[in-house]
């Protein structure tokens, strides 16, 4: 990995002290590549006792983003974080929800009305939800009635309201899965678990 | 505040949420809309001992976000996250320093060099780094040279190489500074306290 020019030197030596200090663990390799990134991404090693993995998740996220399936987002800023590491490898289409919906109306939330819309268009795609507990919930409604389900559904919003909640209904619902339980989240942590994902993904021996 | 259309019913409800949750504590009203709105972007009360403010530096940023200065930021992500709320309001030119360089070269980072650029062009801006230990070194070892200094540098890089380095060189600088302490930061919580900032300054009582 040292020479692979998508992985910064910085990137590197932060994931060594990372190394040393994790102490012991039993995550799959594939796991701890996407934990170690979201603890580089916020400084926080909390994120190593809240992250969770539906079985088979990372291996179908591989696979959706090796076909070109979409990467939707709830919010810019996730999608800001991906973008440059996306364009550089697979290319997928990405949309963040919140931009398709210039002003929110009937009490919903922007991302929640735009995330609805997304799942219309592309019900397979790979869902990154980092800050709208809104939009997950709103996606939660729709999935038991959708024939197409999508690749993986990230639920990782942050905050104090609605937010344990939405990951509690996500956890309820039989889609391929990576949640942040509690309160903690946020677009780096969501941006650096699709942005590990694309990692994986890009090499052939994954 | 209730009927502000700059501040969401839910951001209400997560406030009301820390304002219990919080503690006691000795900040000023002012400094405790910063540390409040960094908590709610990250749900991580550590924050509550690791955001330290000059003297001043409040007062100075809310006059600056009012007579128009630009406000420069490291990355993408940490612009994408002011954006829509300085719009709203004074619409100052934003600026990111990463967007202006295409290609790193000569074995600096691509946040470094745009950083000196806007630090030519305008000096006197707010300077918000929530990504890149690199830049904030690269302003500092400039500022001492300038006769113009900054309205205010948000000293919050995030992450384990130079980073905890890089906000000890600026505490050595005689120019108006908040930092997070330690390893923690990143783009929302960076973000967050120049939000709150333009909030406080959008307030004619302050």
């Amino acid at each position: 990995m040292t020479n692979d020019p998508l992985i910064h030197p910085i990137l590197q030596q932060s994931f060594a002290v990372i190394d040393a200090e994790i102490g012991e663990h039993s995550f799959t390799t594939a796991e701890y590549e996407i934990i170690r990134r979201v603890i580089h991404s916020t400084a926080d090693f909390e994120f190593k006792d809240l992250i969770v993995f539906s079985p088979g998740a990372i291996e179908g996220a591989i696979a959706a983003l090796r076909r070109g399936v979409p990467v939707v987002t709830d919010v810019s800023m996730v999608k800001q974080g991906i973008s440059g590491l996306l364009a550089k490898t697979f290319a997928n289409p990405l949309h963040s929800a919140v931009e398709r919906v210039p002003v929110a109306t009937e009490g919903k939330t922007r991302t929640e009305m735009g995330l609805l819309q997304c799942f219309a268009e592309f019900p397979e795609a790979i869902y990154a939800i980092g800050n709208a507990p809104t939009a997950l919930l709103a996606l939660c409604e729709v999935l038991p009635q959708s024939p197409i389900q999508p690749a993986l559904v990230i639920g990782a919003p942050v905050g104090f309201v609605s937010v344990v909640e939405s990951k509690a209904v996500l956890a309820q619902q039989n889609v391929p899965q990576i949640i942040i339980k509690g309160r903690k989240g946020g677009s780096p942590a969501t941006a650096a678990i699709v942005n590990a994902l694309i990692l994986l993904a890009w090499q052939p021996e994954n």
